[in-house]
C-alpha cells in the first residue's frame, strides 16, 4: 500500500537521447519475471555514481567505483534483481566481472566500459550463467522508450515501479530527465541507495558531474530512510549523453544552477519514491530539523526520530503518543544538547515548547494531523541557523510480513 | 510470549535484611491497578545509582541525580507507573518533589532522602495528587517479602513480573541479594534501564558502591536492547543494608570479587529478564563480538546486529537469512573494517568465514539453529583481543501490535 506514489504514464516519460534500455527475464531467483536490464549509452556520455559506504560493499559495488575511478568512458550498466552478489568474497567479483565481459563481447565495447549491478539476497553465488544466457534476448529488446519496462525490471519488494521524468527549455533547446529507482527495505542509503539511475542530455562535463552527483545524492537518496539498514548495494548513477547540445563546463556555467536545481529534483522524487512504496509504508513522513549548529547534528536528531521503532509504529497506530519524538531527541546523541530551548511542531500544531508540552497543545488537534497519510514534524533545537530535512515511514505489521517471508 | 523467564516462588526469593517494601493502588493511569510502591531502608544503609544519558531525563531522573550527587542518606524510594513523567518541564519537577516531600513526612524522614521514580506515558502531567492520597496506604502495607508484589507493581508493557533472589555464604554469614526489573519496550539502556533495583545485605562502603554499580550496570543493563529506544527514565539503583556484617571497604577487601560477581550475575539475570519479556519477543539472542581491536568497536558492530529490523524480523521468522547480519557488520561504522577477516557462526554453525559464505555451510545447518527460542550469533572481527556480548530479542508482529496501541 504505497502513499501517494504518482506512476506516469507512457506520455509521460521522455526519453533521453542517448539511452537505450533492454529488459528480459533470466529466471535468476524466479521464473516468469523481468529481472535483467541492460543500458546502452551513445558515445561521448559521461557517468559518473555514488555506492554505498557499507564495508560489505557487493562485488558489482567493488567494480563500479574502480571502473569509475579509473575513468573509463563508460557506455552500459548490466543490472539483475533477485540476487545481491554481496558476501560472496573473490568468486561473487569473478562471477560479475565474467557477466559483465560478456555483455561488452555482444556490444562490441571494451569489458571496462561495462557497470555492473545486483540486489536481492546476501550471501548467494549470483548465477552468472544465466545471466550471460538471457544477455542476446536483452540486446534484441534495446530501445528508446523502455524506461517503465525497466523500472519495473528492477524491482524486488517494491510494490509500484518508480520512475520521474522531467522536460526544460534552455536556451531554446529542450533538456530531458529521467530516472528510476528501486528499493523498499534496507534503506538508509549511505552515499545512495540500490537502485537509482537518472539520466539526462544535458552536455556535463565528466569531472563536474561527479562532484554534481554527490551533491544531488545528499538532498535525495542521503537524505531518506526507511529501516535504517544500509544496503550493500547502493547505487546512485547520473548518467549525462551531451545529445541536447546544452553544455555545463563548470560551476559558473550560465546554466548550472538549472540543471544541478533540476537534476536534484528528480533525485528527491526518486528518493521520496522509495519512502513511498517501503515495506509495509501508510505514512509519508518528512523530518524537518531547524535551528541546529551544524547539519551533522540536525542530520543525528531526523534520524534518531525516523528510525525509532517507537515513533513509526505510533504514527502507523495515527496515535499523538508525542512524548516519543522527544525522547528520541533526547538519545540522538548531541551531548550538550539543552532542552529547555526545544520547540516541536506536528504538521501545523505547537506540540511541545521550552522542552515541555505546550500549555495550548490539544490531544484533538495532534490526532487530527495524525490521522493524515502524509505528515511534517519539524523540530527546532535553538542551537544555531542550520536546517536539514529526512524523509521516512511508519513501520507496520506488513514491514514484519514482507520481512519475515522475503526468502521464501 | 516471552522466551525462557523463570519467575520463582515466594520461596525462593529471599529478604534483604533492613529493606521494606509496600505495594498499593493510586489509580494513576487506570483502576484497580498495582501502580505505587515504596521502598523503606534501615538507617545505615548506602544506595547508588546509574541514570539514563537520554537529554529529555524524566523529572524523577533529574531529582534522583541531584540526591545522590549531593550524598543525602538514601531512606526512601517512591516508584509509580502509568506515566513517566517526562517532558513535563519545570511542572513536572515540582510534582515530583511535592510527591517525595508527603512520603517524607508519613515516614518521618527529610525529603532529600526520597528518590522518586516514574515509568508510562511521556508528555502528560503527573498526578501527583493522587500518589499523595495513597501514601498511606503504601506505607501500611509495607512488609519484608513484598519483593514479587513490587516486581507486579512496577510493570507496565511487561507480561510477567521480573525478580531474581540468591544467598552466598561469606565467612560463615549469610549474604542475600534480591532484586527487580521492568522493561519491555524502549529498551536500550544507556547507562541502565527503568527499572532496576538491587538490594544487598553486603556492608559496602558508599563511595565504592558508586563505582560497583557503574561496573555492574556495563555488564547488565547497558548491554541489553530491544528496539533501540534509550528511554527517558532509565534508573537501575544497588541498595546495600550491611545488617549481613559482611563489609566491603575497597576493592582490596577479601569478598570484593565475590560480592562483586554476585551482584553481576543478578544485575545481568535482571537484565536478561527484561529481553526475555520484551514487546512481542519470540526469540532470545546472544550477540557476541570476539577479536575487536576495543570494547567500543565491539558495541558498535553487536549493536548494529541486534537493532537491525531486518535481522530481528529474519530471526522471528526462524529464516537463517544470515546475509542481513554481515550488512550489519558492515555498516557498523568501523571505517577500516577488512571484511576479508570476519567469520560469523550461528550457534557452533560456521556460517561466513573470510568475509564470503563458508563452503561448508549448509542451509539446514543454518534452519536447525533458527529454529531454536535461544541464539547465538558470534562475529570474529579478526582485529584484536577485545570480546563484548549484548543481548536482545527478535522483531515481531506483536511488536507492532503492542506499540501501536499502548496508549489505549
Amino acid at each position: 500500500m504505497a502513499v501517494n506514489l504518482h506512476i506516469p504514464s507512457e506520455a509521460e516519460i521522455f526519453p533521453v537521447a542517448g539511452v537505450e534500455i533492454g529488459v528480459t527475464e533470466a529466471g535468476i531467483k524466479k521464473e516468469s519475471r523481468k529481472d535483467l536490464t541492460v543500458f546502452k549509452f551513445s558515445p561521448g556520455t559521461a557517468v559518473a555514481g555514488v555506492f554505498t559506504k557499507n564495508r560489505f560493499r557487493a562485488a558489482p559495488v567493488q567494480i563500479c567505483e574502480s571502473r569509475l575511478q579509473a575513468g573509463h568512458d563508460i557506455r552500459a550498466l548490466l543490472i539483475n534483481t533477485g540476487n545481491a552478489n554481496a558476501g560472496t568474497g573473490a568468486d561473487g567479483l569473478e562471477r560479475a566481472l565474467t557477466s559483465c565481459k560478456a555483455l561488452a563481447k555482444e556490444l562490441g565495447i571494451l569489458e571496462e566500459q561495462v557497470l555492473p549491478f545486483s540486489t536481492g539476497v546476501i550471501l548467494e553465488p549470483l548465477p552468472s550463467d544465466k545471466i550471460i544466457a538471457a544477455l542476446p534476448q536483452a540486446i534484441n529488446a534495446l530501445g528508446k522508450n523502455e524506461w517503465l519496462k525497466a523500472s519495473h525490471g528492477i524491482m524486488t519488494t517494491d510494490t509500484l515501479p518508480k520512475v520521474s521524468s522531467k522536460q526544460i527549455e534552455v536556451d531554446g533547446r529542450t533538456v530531458t530527465f529521467t530516472g528510476i529507482s528501486k528499493g523498499a527495505g534496507m534503506i538508509r542509503p549511505n552515499m545512495a541507495t540500490m537502485l537509482g539511475f537518472l539520466a539526462t542530455d544535458a552536455d556535463i562535463d565528466p569531472e563536474l558531474l561527479k562532484s554534481l552527483t554527490l551533491e544531488v545524492a545528499n538532498q535525495s537518496f542521503n537524505r531518506i530512510t526507511v529501516d535504517g539498514d544500509t544496503s550493500t548495494n547502493d547505487s546512485f548513477i547520473v548518467i549525462a549523453t551531451g545529445q541536447s547540445g546544452v553544455q555545463i563546463d563548470s560551476t559558473s556555467s550560465p546554466h548550472y544552477e538549472t540543471i544541478k536545481a533540476e537534476l536534484t529534483n528528480i533525485a528527491r522524487e526518486l528518493a521520496q519514491k522509495i519512502v513511498r512504496d517501503a515495506e509495509g509504508a501508510t505514512k509519508f513522513m518528512t523530518i524537518r530539523i531547524e535551528d541546529a549548529a551544524d547539519s551533522e547534528e540536525a542530520l543525528k536528531v531526523a534520524y534518531a526520530i525516523a528510525h525509532s521503532p517507537l515513533v513509526k509504529t505510533a504514527f502507523y497506530a495515527s496515535d499523538p503518543n508525542l512524548g516519543r519524538i522527544l525522547a528520541a531527541i533526547g538519545y540522538a546523541g548531541i551531548e550538550d544538547l539543552d532542552v529547555a530551548n526545544i520547540n516541536l511542531w506536528l504538521g501545523d500544531v505547537l506540540v511541545a515548547e521550552n522542552g515541555g508540552r505546550s500549555p495550548a497543545y490539544k490531544e484533538e488537534d495532534g490526532q487530527r494531523v495524525m490521522n493524515e497519510a502524509e505528515i511534517l514534524v519539524r523540530v527546532s533545537l535553538g542551537r544555531g541557523n542550520t536546517a536539514e530535512t529526512v524523509y521516512t515511514c511508519d513501520f507496520s505489521h506488513d514491514y514484519v510480513s514482507i520481512n519475515a517471508d522475503y526468502r521464501s
